[in-house]
């Protein structure tokens, strides 16, 4: 209620990012920083978890890392030198202080903390056996599932035993793993979720973007690959790949919204991709206009690309308030119904009369994309095109990323020409499939074993959803809860 | 450190109280007057869990139930006609919400709450085996190891669970826990911790004491007995007795200090005991001198009695402030030594050139009897007698109470000479072991099985003590655990 | 709505305490200890100003001084040897921050802060002038009325603006004055409301009772005398008497119930007097009973008195919470019929078929008195007798306490069986005017010039009433004023 | 210390805006919406005044709208058709809650609430002859010295009283005052601080600029002229002009960074003007280059400008948070001088190798200029250029802005050469003050008479400076007043 997210509401959400730091002085301070650099992954609550070689110490916190984790008494509580942070949104899991992440148990093994970014599309069936043979959650989260397998497995050593679970659990998952002995970090044998290693003088940084290693001042090495497990213990440094190999499957999406504009993901740099798709979009769909204007920030990239390719100037038609907050909840009709231009408002001198086309990354419901056209006939704008720089979002994601039920996406219910009028818009265009592989450096999609998931725009999901063929929605796990108030 | 706490901090700390009720509307509210009433037994924090029928809520806060628990808010988030509360000191298990009581886990049997007032003496080991087969403990509390020995039972039924754990732990425990079928209270088969019955209409009432019955309206309807099981489902009640019967050894500080004086506990009135034992004081340790003055509040009853006793006037020497809270953090020597008198200020112009007769219920540390009676010469007292409604505290309890480590317990260090010298007093006599019993209605102690758990006044422990014994001390769950922030 | 009132509601409530020092080390924390010892004088609000010989600090909080100035960040902010304080009931004056005292103005002679107990009878007809003069206020307090008349005053220097105000002013005033010069400690010419000087080592301590003096370890030097100024600059102490001298008329009220039991006011021990009044009360009204019980805590010293005197036993026949709050707001009426069970419980194992005296300092609107009965009779009582320590009070206070408006006076309205009736009691009496007089050592109230102010009692006003006679009601300060939230 | 500011510390900052509504339903709601578009023209604190018809009703808290007046309970408290609010920085006046607008006083003709943008220049002087008179002030602002002069005028009505005390007062004022008559807007006669008048039904409304009206979804009428009181009585709105007439100066900053980039000030779009400075800045200082990059996000519009006219693409160097807030609060300096990549972060992928125009608005100390144009270099820039889109800021602002003292002030120390070289530019260039007149459509600057204030670049004060002639800072204001915590 209290956290302020300057995206737009109607956006596909991440739901988390993660940060692991080894073997260095103010390890807390360190992950705070690079929590704060991927913010943008999840705004809802976020931790840091320490080891001083004795002790684990947490702290977690709804809201923003800024605000909770700037604080000097809440960094001075959290010594050591191996720390991993964790920031999210709430997809699996109702949102309670004890679903925020890093998680933490004592196994007999000794401590362990762990730090999610993906969902597990059979936690629900795993839970329901751990329960029967006398496990007891504390969350609802899918991630405790790992730490339950991992403390019932029958297998002797801490890092058999993770190995052991990882097999029985399917779906996306980057994780970083914090054991008195060390810290473990991995990724699916897809690698759906991203997770990158970079180093800061003698430290071993983890996190899910780069942009995370250049706001700490650290140097990025590489990629963790798909089905890797890098474990770190004080100068060591060991990669073990338990799984059998298969090709890598990583999140199309992240180029398209996820990632910040400064991040590099698998080789591309996002802001050239962006502006990659613009232009190519300029290709498939042009239209004779005055102004080509983003919808800020996510749309503005492929704007960029948008205008250079088609020669038409970028204009900011959009001005975008630097304070919006929560909703205003406010008294009476005649105020409510002004909401959006609190986050948006029409440049009026500048679109009076012209024809414009406004770039946005995606579409998901609709609802925020047809205020803005309305936003730019009040404005006096001639004709309004709009132009998408993703495929149309027509199908959920079960790996970690919060879609809202198929029957709420606009692209799930309409075709074109549909969609167009429910946006009130003179035309409306979605860059073709190919042509988003394109701007990524394919000649096309792939049939056959495409090198993305990009299960949202074609329903070619790339594992199995036990969870979801059993009929057991995630959001059971709140049924079976304890309301803690 | 919010806490206030108008007691004396030198005294022995009751660990907790519980209440719970069945079948009645607005449960929260009525769990929340009853643990107000019961607030004496723990101030350091308080929770409340309710079942609406189809889900449990649970609310905990440190602090006091007044400006927690008398929230619209926090009642409302709490619905159902099945609720049961807890107020607690932190004997065993850091001072964390989630050590706050009722515990509360979803088994495979369904929701399961317990509140618990006492302590188990052989947790340690216990929890130990229970992490070597994989579960995971969420609080370093004693009172989890319960719920874990009911989820891992072979039992089918939580009934037969719940007595397997049972049977598994050794101490002391009055508890009461709450399951979608209904409510269980019971007592260990010792009764150390009290435990009683009432009735409000329809609706059943356990509670610690019966003060809490009468704050609520309700009707005393007996104690439940050691050992026993009072099953409350809908409008059934049954009783269970699964132990092996043995004689009972309720604690007899209890009535030394730590029930209401308007409680009866155990067909005694706290008030009459206390002032029966005053009397007996005066008959075995008379002295010559001008007033009776207790200290107040805990000593008020059995100084009454000594007055009525010996014929020297009652009054109050000592003035103690309403307003007591934490402790003033004052910047400078010249205002920190002034901190006792904060809380009591001698009534100069009564002690004046008097002698005086101080009652107490007991001494802990001794310093603060100390600082009391220097107070009285500073105000002029001619002489200052002490005189204790208890026999010396010498040895620590292992049962749920917060007693210092023996070697700061100043009966274990000092005869009476010295601790005679030690608070100054012009003479010190506590109540004999056989005077106490006389004051319960007993000739004197038993030397084979006495009535009650005296353990802290004679060191004779009614049960076994694995943990101790094991050296595996209390305070090494907090070895163990995360340290949250 | 957060302070919390351990005293009855029903009850008049005096409206402030001041303490001041000068010259001493930590000047603020003496004084939070000196205000925290009269915090019974006031519970909405308390404040701080200092000097440090260049700057005013002052901080002001709603609530206790416990919670608020016992805090190393507010003591600290807090600098100077120089200090004085005030904890308040909001009788005049809205209860908002602003008007909570040390009120300060930056005058032309430099910063003056002031800290008043008692009220100004013209403040109302000043204060119109004032503002049609040009005088803004910034509080609806009465007390800020003798700032604007310094402020305004013809007189050059600040002493003698300070005088020219203070004879425009009619009404009671205890008051304590800090400049850039010194601190001036004065009372109005009839002595209304007390205040005493003492010493702690150099430095010169006012407070408005000697209990304050005794907590911070200060020696009681003597009262400050109706109608004189003592002014302290640096090691010098002088006192001037600018006012032409009359019989002193000090509130017999603080006797029977404001003043703290501990302390010392105008020669008379504060219990002393209340036993003698007990004492008398059994001369005057004896009857037939089995225990004399204290209505806690206010009754307790007149009810030791009563039992003495009669030689019925003193028993503790009511039980008070030490952890009364703000009243639980319970959802339900079957919960809020139990609201004054929450403060007081009977002793029912003490009660039950005896006759009881219930002896209390005074009966407000009686409503309290009634369910105190009640809840003797459900106890089991066999007769229910009420001593009162005060005579009837039938009418309002103009001078600093807050008195319900004379219509809901139970003694405005009932003659003696009337009231007896309403508290549902078997006999009801209270102390006569002239046992109120013999009490505190007269032989009976004078019919000219009586030594006290009484007019609760009485009626006989010492001092002209402009505002009330103009029909200016003190509550149309609030009428005026800003509503600030 | 919890206030948020995304916008750099390096830049002149606006002190305040100002919103008010006459005669509709939920006046609060319509202003605090009003305020939050206002946001960016002050942080650091807000208030709203309602008036009922009645009552006048006042809220004020230090930090944003948002999360202060978008609360219902707070809008609920806040009745009344009519209503004004201020946002502020702190310019004259410690911070304190005391200095929040508007504020308010009770003057014998009635309450009298203000709020104000701009800055007396003579207040000093003024408020001396006050307080010798005999007037109390309660704030440290310039602004309540209009208000007691209104309050000790001689003239007999509100409107002749105000107009009294504008007459006394010099410097730069936008005024929105409400009197239980109505509301009244003016402006200085010389018009430094902006105004303008806008209409929702049959509301009148006056704001700071016209995104304001946008956003709450008002038509904009005019501009308040210059030296113009606009009073509306009902539906009454009457003009008058008290003063001689003079040619206006409105403060050029606003084009340059203040107002929005989708107000309108004076016919002028600010996106428009900006872009023609950036156009003016490409043709006065062109240099050979691969990207023109802006300082997110005040320098987009003029590098958009530069970029269009140069044909050198416009491109997203340098990525800023969403969520920058307060500073991290960091141990030790292995995190601290990470600081400014918490805001800022270079596009490196883009950058690498190519020469980069960056372009701002402005350099007030240069500390930021140049860490801005080491990140270039770090992510491998092969040349840095850095245009300015505004002349050299050389002297301190006396209307109204947060200046530093003339010595920080970059230009001030350095000429252009010292400025390349401190900043690390590879080539520095300001739009010259001719180029920035022909931008708003001058031929140049007159010498006499010039249309603008343009002091911070030229000197050249339109007023007499009567409390910095006097030697009397505007920060003694603070040195007076006690220190309130």
């Amino acid at each position: 209620m209290l956290t302020t997210n300057p995206y737009d509401d109607d956006k596909l959400r991440e739901e988390c990012g993660v940060f692991g730091v080894s073997a260095t002085e103010g390890a807390a301070a360190l992950v705070a920083l690079g929590l704060h650099a991927l913010q943008h992954r999840g705004q809802e609550a976020a931790g840091i978890t320490t080891f001083d070689g004795a002790n684990f110490h947490t702290h977690r916190a709804m809201g923003h890392v800024a605000g909770n984790f700037d604080r000097d008494d809440v960094i001075r509580a959290l010594p050591g030198t191996v720390a991993c942070g964790h920031v999210r949104y709430s997809t699996t899991g109702e949102t309670a202080l004890r679903n925020v992440q890093p998680l933490y148990a004592e196994l007999s093994t000794g401590g362990f903390a762990i730090a999610h970014n993906g969902n597990i599309s059979n936690a629900m069936r795993l839970r329901r056996e751990l329960v029967r043979r006398g496990s007891i959650f504390q969350s609802t989260s899918d991630t405790e599932t790992i730490i339950h397998l991992v403390a019932t497995s029958n297998y002797r050593t801490l890092l058999d035993r993770f190995i052991d679970a990882l097999k029985q659990i399917e779906g996306a998952y980057s994780l970083i793993v914090m054991t008195p002995e060390g810290m473990i970090a991995c990724r699916d044998p897809l690698g759906i979720r991203p997770l990158v290693m970079g180093k800061l003088g003698d430290a071993v940084i983890f996190a899910s973007e780069t942009v995370a290693l250049d706001v700490v001042g650290a140097t990025f090495v590489r990629a963790i690959e798909p089905g890797e497990l890098v474990i770190v213990q004080g100068a060591e440094i060991r990669s073990i790949r338990p799984f059998a190999p298969m090709a890598a499957r990583p999140c199309i999406f992240e180029w398209v919204y996820f990632s910040r504009p400064d991040s590099i993901v698998g080789d591309h740099s996002i802001y050239s991709v962006r502006k990659a798709i613009g232009a190519q979009l300029a290709i498939e769909s042009p239209v004779e206009a005055d102004l080509v204007i983003p919808v800020p920030d996510s749309g503005t990239p492929a704007a960029i690309g948008y205008a250079q390719q088609s020669g038409i100037p970028f204009e900011l038609g959009i001005i975008r308030s630097h304070y919006v907050g929560r909703t205003f909840i406010s008294p009476g009709d005649k105020v409510r119904h002004l909401g959006v231009k609190l986050k948006h408002n029409a440049n009026r001198a500048l679109i009076k009369g012209k024809r414009v086309i406004l770039v946005d990354d995606s579409i998901v419901r609709g609802t925020t994309s047809l205020k803005i056209v309305e936003m730019m006939r009040e404005a006096g704008a001639a004709e309004v095109h709009m132009r998408i720089a993703s495929p149309p979002t027509r199908h959920s994601c079960f790996y970690g990323v919060d879609t809202p039920e198929r029957e709420k996406l606009l692209a799930a219910k309409l075709d074109l020409g549909g969609m167009t009028g429910f946006i009130h818009a003179d035309s409306l265009n979605f860059i073709s499939i190919d042509g988003l592989y394109k701007a990524l450096g394919e000649a096309k999609r792939a049939d056959v074993r495409p090198k993305y998931c990009d299960a949202c725009f074609t329903g070619d999901y790339p594992t199995t959803l036990t969870d979801h063929d059993e009929g057991a929605e995630v959001d059971q796990f709140a049924m079976l809860a304890e309301r803690v108030i």
